[in-house]
């Protein structure tokens, strides 16, 4: 049969080789002849799977075997991790009343088109093979937004999570170690509502899955923007010049002042006075003691930005106070923040152990080299996740009516927190082998002869009963294996059984986590107290 | 400060242009160029949002506001029932020891080459924007075989479940109501085992999901391509058209055998009495009598290829009674699956429900604009999941050893549940008012004042207490507001408070489902004593 197949496969390949020819000499759109030419290339493959590809390709792939430069599979293991972090959060989401929406993997080009600055350039394209352009989402928040735009009638009062991969196509020279695929997990509430009240519950909602998630010790820092715009204001940094200095103060938690104060007056020209008293405000680091302190900052109440933005803050705090949650908050001056969007409060949670290693050490990291692979490009470096509040952005697709205001306006708080940094400290603190990724409890085991179908029936018995069992796919397996492939599952329980045994209708049962009962040991019961002995015996583990 | 990020706007507009022109003079890259003017078209997108686009487009959006052509949007009802149904086959997968893992949703373009034949042309590509050539994934099963390639040698007896999207870029004149991205869920197990054991807990467990999933009645029809191989040698057809011919024989599902007959003949040059014989084996249908009668029939049990077949088949029959699952299976020789790549057993699940409105007719549907918009395209016309035994697909991305032989050879079998197919008839079991699709179990209600602090004090009691609550984002809500939202979201508690029942220690829980306590209902209790009714009452629903 092999022989026959291979010649089948022959006389389709010089069929295909003829019909490509025609096509390219009808001139035959390229798209069709790259299809026919993959075609192919897929016989030839088959063919050389065949016969060993010995006619050429002897001791050679014929392609090469990797994923695409910056993605990975994740193996079973790091799947278990993976799954725990999600079902961690996605309890805590819900526990708030949270719902989950989804949104394509490819949008629009024109819906990505311009929200991320010049980060535009590492949008994915999908190719033009006719029919729209297309690009691979780069974040959460802009189809979110779209996703308002366009049902938001229905959506006014929306608390939604979404935990789903993004595409950026970072440089090579840029991301050492940053991943091109990557998990994103965020949480949105919109709608319009009383001042800072949503605010206060996503914090909480943070505080609460980083607690769960025991990443160890964080502070979430937090500021405001019209707070900042405000400071900027009364320092004299004109108009046009508040976007850049906010992102240059946006780096005081990597680069030194003396770095941050360069970047402001010799690169974007500030006066170096009016760095200076930017200096003074952006150093400073509190909680509700700084507030009053900036609240009796007459330069700065008279600003009717930071007034406003003051006035927030402090209603924020009474709320913090009530959920219990002030004591991990930093109002911190430095915190900027890149994107634009921002319109609100904004927070950034960092842990002991997202700093990167020249951070831990005190020292500038002067390359990204230093960060571990699976830093998250969402958050800033050493962040662990961080947020905002965006009024504008669901605006921004809505188009405008003839009065020139935006169709509909939905004003958003949300946060991403950066489950990537989460998996890698997650994985970190145990050995892959010692991760159990499957959920079996009973493993069936036999003794002496294959007894095959004694172990289906057994089998059958226990997954009839909802007991999650397997057993060895050979008629006859040996013993040891059976034991190993028990103990790398870890799985907890073992029915032994042999034909003596079952002619006196018994069964044996060992837990396998005992170690000094041997191979040989365990306990034999009646066969029909199999069911009622594993159901007690699990529920005691 | 609106008209001050006008003008920083308008700036930085400027300055965006001129940036581009200077790109444009001195001849830089495209792709650089590119990424200035859609940080552009971003800024003035910003612009429009804050000025309401008055310039010039009032009464317009600037872009098209929908999701790409074949995507769409899950709401959070569908995504509720989407989370059931991944949920409940989980469970059956992890049941029988399974895993997942997880593979990126794009590969370099040469690991999915002339995997799927004259459908690669279906394969999305991602543009070229230097580096490798990548495509989104068209289905699991490729880059689960390109993974175990990879890993295979710690993989070697691996269950492994994938729940994803896979992308196909399919034809608008075919694909009325085909979503060009949609989910596949595929369970396979990988290894090299004794005979048909694996085969029958894969069916095993497709039976477990099904009734599970409570899709309603269902078939699965079962074949094995070793027995249609014989049937076609013993009744003379030549070689080469083996494979051409079978995939005549997979229409019989939609065809009558007349159009067969002709595909056969006029189309595929078989002689008519070639094919008349085939037509007498390819109508039989039926269990293990069908079986036995083959097996009586020397000319068929003289061929090597259905000799072998039959003895799997026979070995399988013994295995499906001993998981009690025979009665669903139908043994048919006209199955004969359009992929390539198996070499075993083959099956394919139908419910009444799946079958075409045409089908269900009778009539020869002439279109595929019958099938409904998620019908599933991993999976034939009216069936709900397919799968069989593929034992030479790792070996296509393994290489060959310098003897000829692929380095690594895995032999597989694994089904795919058609979960578009499912969630279509089981979103049209119910209205999708009556989905709920958040968890929230209480609802903080104020009588009176509006008592914010109050209300969140007593959710963030509930909260500390693992109890999902939510309550009203406004200081003074209206009482009726407050009913409405706890409806809508069919949440089944609401915990009220008013100023005097608050200074006498107490407050009221009222069970939303009892129609008749009327607004006013409820039932008052102290506020110590709260959290404990409330796990009480919860415990009994």
């Amino acid at each position: 049969m092999a022989e026959n197949q291979k010649e089948s496969l022959a006389l389709s390949i010089r069929a295909q080789e003829e019909k490509i020819k025609q096509l390219r000499t009808n001139n035959a759109e390229t798209t069709d002849i790259d299809a026919e030419i993959a075609s192919l290339k897929g016989l030839k493959q088959q063919l050389d799977a065949l016969t060993g590809g010995k006619k050429k390709k002897a001791g050679k792939n014929a392609f090469t075997l990797k994923t695409a430069k910056g993605t990975k599979d994740h193996n079973d293991k790091e799947m278990a991790i993976r799954e725990k972090v999600f079902s961690t959060i996605t309890k805590v989401f819900k526990k708030h009343g949270a719902v989950t929406i989804d949104t394509p993997v490819f949008e629009l080009k024109e819906i990505l088109a311009g929200k991320y600055g010049e980060d535009s350039k590492l949008i994915y394209d999908l190719a033009d093979q006719g029919g729209e352009e297309c690009s691979l989402r780069y974040d959460l928040t802009v189809p979110f937004a779209r996703f308002l735009a366009m049902n938001g009638k229905e959506y006014q009062n929306f608390k939604r999570y979404h935990i789903a991969k993004v595409y950026r196509r970072d440089q090579p020279a840029m991301t050492k170690g940053r991943m091109r695929e990557f998990y994103q997990c965020d949480f949105d509430i919109a709608g319009t509502y009383d001042s800072m009240i949503a605010d206060s519950e996503i914090l909480k909602i943070l505080t609460e899955a980083l607690d769960n998630l025991e990443v160890g010790q964080y502070t979430i820092k937090i500021n405001h923007r019209k707070i900042l715009d405000g400071i900027f204001e009364v320092c004299g940094v004109p108009e046009e010049k508040i976007r850049p200095i906010s992102s240059a103060v946006d780096k005081l938690d990597k680069l030194s002042w003396e770095d941050v104060k360069k970047e402001m007056t010799e690169e974007k020209g500030l006066p170096s006075d009016v760095a200076d008293k930017i200096g003074e405000y952006v150093k400073l680091k509190g909680s509700r003691d700084l507030l009053e302190k900036l609240k009796a900052d007459e330069t700065l109440t008279k600003n009717a930005s930071a007034s406003k933005g003051l006035e927030d803050m402090t209603t924020l705090f009474d709320y913090l106070d009530i959920f219990d949650i002030t004591h991990k908050m930093s109002l911190d001056m430095s915190l900027a923040r890149g994107l634009d969007y921002y319109t609100g409060i904004i927070y950034e949670a960092v842990t002991e152990k997202s700093a990167p290693p020249a951070m831990a050490e005190g020292k500038k990291p002067k390359t990204k080299a230093n960060s571990d692979e699976l830093d998250e490009s969402t958050v800033g470096v050493g962040s662990i996740a961080a947020g905002g509040r965006y009024d504008n952005l669901v605006g921004m697709f809505s188009g405008v009516n003839k009065k020139g205001q935006p169709n509909l306006q939905i004003p958003c708080v949300g946060v991403s927190i950066g489950v990537e940094r989460v998996f890698s400290i997650l994985m970190s603190k145990q050995k892959a082998e010692d991760i159990k990724s499957n959920e079996t409890e009973v493993y069936v085991v036999s003794v002496g002869d294959g007894l095959l179908k004694e172990r289906m029936e057994i089998a059958n018995e226990l997954w009839k009963n909802d007991i999650k069992a397997s057993f060895m796919f050979k008629n006859k397996p040996k013993l040891d294996k059976q034991w190993n492939a028990c103990e790398k599952d870890h799985i907890p329980l073992a029915v032994i059984i042999g034909r003596d045994e079952l002619d006196k209708g018994e069964i044996r049962i060992k837990d396998m986590r005992s170690k000094d009962e041997g191979q040989g040991g365990g306990v034999t019961i009646q066969r029909n107290n199999m069911v009622q002995e594993i159901k007690d015996r699990l529920a005691l583990m």
